[in-house]
């Protein structure tokens, strides 16, 4: 499958950098926008996009299709520079990690645009042009959130983008997207983050030697993109922070349980986190 | 290389299978010692042991070398019984997850003992004889902890044992391996038992196929063996309460700025974290 139109794609980072890997040999037209002139040097080179630019402006002229790629807060400023930028209208999809606010921007959006919320639900701990993959979508989630601006058209265009990916279609509110990934994704970051600033504080010079697998996978999406992260728990904020209470009282009551040497609570608690564990396992299992 | 004594493998589930698949080829005669009867069968049926019984009284008849692999308070419970149970002495060495209070028991043994202390740093977040695996130990840290009854003798033999396994010996005072799993691993147990039974709460059926390798690996060690994580906790509870203090704070503090949208204390927050993050995998990579 090709698709005909003119794509741009905004951020050529981990996910934008991915997104262009994956559609380059089923896109005619692809203009690689990006800060960065060492990511739009690369890009060019491998041939991921025909044309790299930092003006999006001069971009956008060229543009059928508006793919956004970068931090939450950027796809919101983009958004609301669009019906000045292109007064035409165009379709757009974002692939932000958040997607309420950026779906309450889309709909403020002349109806010359159509447009539609994606969020593939993957990623790695690395950030940047470097760490893109095109095989990274494959088999993951890929939540759509529907504005008042999105259309038959720009959503079957999704729908194609998301198939030439290898990931697999989900519709979702952008609210209960943002409940939803708040638990699953936003509050492990926070999670391993705090993990590693409160391990790090540990004076032991044989620490990182002695040091595990457990350790390593506990903390991994610790290395994430602090601008992307920021962004998302500025954004999604109350959400974010009602999973952090949640959080926070089961690890206070852990906590409680050791101190008075609860064994009987404190084994009930592990063993039902491990029954979690496995239900869960088997649920990612069966859905391949 | 071959160990000629006779040894007793107490505890045959993912540590102790896995050190007996390992030691296998490289030892004369192997007796284990595991309650289950499936263990049993299945270990002698993969010819891991040429004997296996429930008994260890029984075992302890024909034994020169004891490798206890069971959670800290059985391992505890079978010191305390040793002098009982075999009068004569013999050489021990238990690799059980904290090391104090195994270090003061070992240390309480009658001189025919010989002891020493060893905790592989390398596991999997599978408990069981099934999940077993001979080349777990390659390239793990394994620490030895000394005890008032370490002589020359035992200690050679422990590090024949980790040669043979693959491992990287590195001696440590049991107090102050306690304080660095503390934070390196049992904390780690903790928050990644805390942040699955925190997401479990959510009521979204999608919720699981939502989720991605990121709530995958930070949430790994949750599937532990719960009696392994008991034991832990309240055998090396000092330190494990200091590091979840610790780490209480870092995630208070978090909570505190995404509150207040100190946007700049949250920058630095993440960015700071995602510098330790990367310094230890430099040092990570770097030690092979």
């Amino acid at each position: 499958m090709m698709i005909e139109k003119r794509l741009c794609i905004v951020g050529l980072g981990l996910m934008g950098g991915s997104l262009g890997q994956a559609l380059r040999e089923h896109a005619a037209y692809v203009v690689g926008v990006d800060r960065h002139a060492a990511t739009r040097r690369q890009a060019l080179a491998d041939g991921v996009v025909d044309f790299a630019t930092a003006d999006l402006s001069a971009a956008l002229d060229q543009t059928d299709v508006l793919l956004l790629a970068t931090p939450v807060k950027s796809i919101l400023n983009i958004l609301e520079q669009l019906p000045s930028l292109k007064p035409d209208g165009c379709m757009v999809m974002d692939i932000g990690s958040t997607k309420l606010a950026i779906n309450e921007t889309m709909s403020q959006l002349p109806p010359s645009f159509s447009a539609i919320g994606g969020h593939p639900m993957c990623g790695k701990e690395v950030a940047g042009y470097q760490a893109a993959d095109p095989e990274m979508f494959r088999g993951a989630a890929f939540i759509l959130t529907r504005s008042r601006r999105t259309t038959q058209e720009i959503e079957e265009l999704a729908l194609s983008i998301i198939k030439l990916l290898g990931a697999k279609p989900m519709f979702l509110s952008a609210q209960r997207h943002d409940q939803v990934t708040a638990a699953v994704s936003h509050l492990p970051y926070v999670v391993s983050a705090a993990l590693t600033r409160a391990v790090s504080k540990q004076h032991e010079q044989a620490l990182w030697q002695i040091s595990a697998s457990g350790f390593r996978d506990s903390t991994r999406l610790a290395g994430s993109d602090p601008q992307m992260l920021l962004d998302i728990l500025l954004t999604n904020r109350t959400a974010v922070l009602e999973n952090l209470q949640i959080y926070k009282r089961e690890l206070e009551a852990v906590i409680g349980m050791i101190e008075e040497e609860d064994e009987a609570s404190l084994a009930a608690w592990l063993s039902e986190a491990q029954r979690q564990h496995i239900a869960y396992r088997q649920e990612k299992d069966a859905s391949g």
